[in-house]
């Protein structure tokens, strides 16, 4: 079999999120760049107001990195709204090559694996990655438009409004601390759960097969990390894949979290399964990990991205929910 | 500026054709690896005969490769299907690393390009890349059920239905004669269109974007290159794009064509502005151009697939569209 592990040299120069209003609200509210207290961003739709986070957290980013979109080689960029269209419109303003992306929930760790890939493999000196959601926009398009008002499962995720963006550069020119140093693609994995209500009972079987594979490939375990921290299973897909992992031999205890746990306060924030989305775990990453990361609070972790990669359509069509996870191993250098 | 040019070195082991009876009954025809003649490869839904169509493709351009998936260290996918359910689902029964992309119907180059990126990097020995789009899934979530016969305006384009798998390889450890030699990512522009029945005048400045871009970053000039094909512009792009080039101080005289103008015969077929769609850069690439590099017929192209990346709600939002081109330029070794 293929060696599927990648060695990555590829530090993180700068990273920026911009959120809703909830997730303004919620435990992490304070530590994001950019809060807009009705969602829209200054935007007509929910759809321009998704391109239009994706827009401004990329600039800030831009800023903190202090590069101008000419230091950019490359952007890897995805959202969930059909065809693309919030990193489409959202990043349109750039003058930089563009890679579109589409992994579900999964893109902002594919996104910054791929970057990864292009700053380590020398093909250019920086590249960016740009990934969101937004709850309205998400909302009408996956289930129904949020004015009707409709019912929730107790295992429905609420799907973060959140663009989170990242410039990377090779490590070996680079004075940042927090380094990827290794990468891990997941395999699509479909085990048979078909309620579009419950993803991260779908998802948690990929992230299983991609945190195997790397502990086996790598010859490490779970306790060699400090965090080992999901991109938005939830609740419900986060007990899942701690029981998965420990009846595989790899118990995670202790330090195993999810951003989609993180995001919102479970209690008080009427959310449910947890947070979800693109926007989720590039949110977090950006404004409470990566900081973590560069302090030298974290040295060690393992992030994977989750994504469901099912349509409306082909939930409608009666199929299971095929899932991916990608993984980054990020360190304190 | 950052230099955008990207230098390669990756071999095309295999590629593989499957396509729809239109596609079967053009001039390229015979030329293609699987044809069905109800465009359902035995499936229910057109959308599951979609990933039934990248299965088939993949599964033939592995037999020919003479690997199996385990030799294969990723794979890189996408359609246009809304989240992409047509690689999610088709290549869901291979064990491989998965990388999904949404690049409208840019993706075949932009596979081709991040697969090969990643076995010129040394990151994997071996990628493949799937893309596909198929004629009647398109009509129904971009236009109309094709049941209701809309009328259709002189610029539209004919998805074509149909998919296209390559098999790439560090071509220093390879025998195949057709090297991906360069490549570029495109820029996302976006010049005022937004008529999503004249897809072709969206993509052509995307088109003109990546080529000037190209030609002054290498110091070549069209002459250097026996063809210059873009993916799906169609007649209306196709001549657009030229008149644009000769502007530019670029003319590609007697060695410019495009895979939309020439997978379907213009005057018997019906197809108004010509192909389009992820599988028609794909399919003509793989079974048309490629066989021609292979035994040096063709000894150098620039190939390019081309993307509108607007979505059915972009459009009736009143916004123009967003469109990219990849370059990759493919030589006889």
């Amino acid at each position: 079999m293929t060696k599927t592990l990648i060695p990555l040299n590829a530090a993180i120069r700068a990273a920026a999120s911009a959120v809703g209003k909830k997730e303004a609200e919620g435990p992490l509210g304070k530590l994001f760049d950019l809060r807009d207290p009705d969602d829209r961003f200054g935007s007509t739709t929910w759809e321009a107001a998704e391109s239009e986070m994706q827009r401004l957290a990329f600039n800030t980013s831009l800023a903190k990195a202090g590069v101008t979109d000419g230091g950019i080689g490359a952007l890897f960029a995805g959202d969930l709204l059909n065809q693309c269209v919030g990193s489409a419109y959202g990043l349109l303003d750039f003058d930089i090559p563009y890679f579109g992306l589409y992994g579900a929930c999964s893109t902002c760790a594919e996104g910054l694996l791929l970057a990864s890939m292009a700053v380590t493999g020398g093909f250019f000196e920086r590249c960016a990655s740009v990934t969101s959601s937004h709850y309205c926009a998400a909302e009408r398009q996956y289930r129904t438009p949020i004015e009707y008002g409709a019912q929730r499962s107790p295992t429905a995720q609420w799907t973060v409004t959140g663009a989170g963006a990242f410039i990377v550069e090779n490590a070996d020119q680079s004075q940042n601390s927090a380094v990827i140093a290794r990468g891990m693609a997941g395999k699509v994995r479909e085990r048979g759960i078909a309620d579009a209500s419950n993803m991260g009972a779908a998802m948690a079987p990929a992230v299983e097969d991609t945190l195997n594979r790397f502990f086996k490939e790598s010859s490490s375990a779970p306790q060699d990390y400090d965090l080992i921290v999901t991109g938005d299973l939830g609740f419900e897909g986060g007990t899942i894949l701690c029981d998965l992992m420990r009846a595989d031999g790899y118990p995670m205890d202790g330090n195993y979290t999810d951003c989609g746990q993180l995001i919102y306060n479970r209690k008080g924030q009427d959310v449910h399964g947890g947070g979800s989305g693109c926007g989720c775990s590039a949110v977090v990453l950006a404004s409470y990990l990566l900081p973590k990361l560069e302090q030298g609070e974290l040295s060690r972790i393992l992030f994977l991205s989750t994504g469901a990669m099912m349509s409306p359509d082909s939930i409608k069509q009666g199929r299971a929910i095929p899932a991916v996870a990608h993984l980054l191993e990020i360190v304190h250098r």
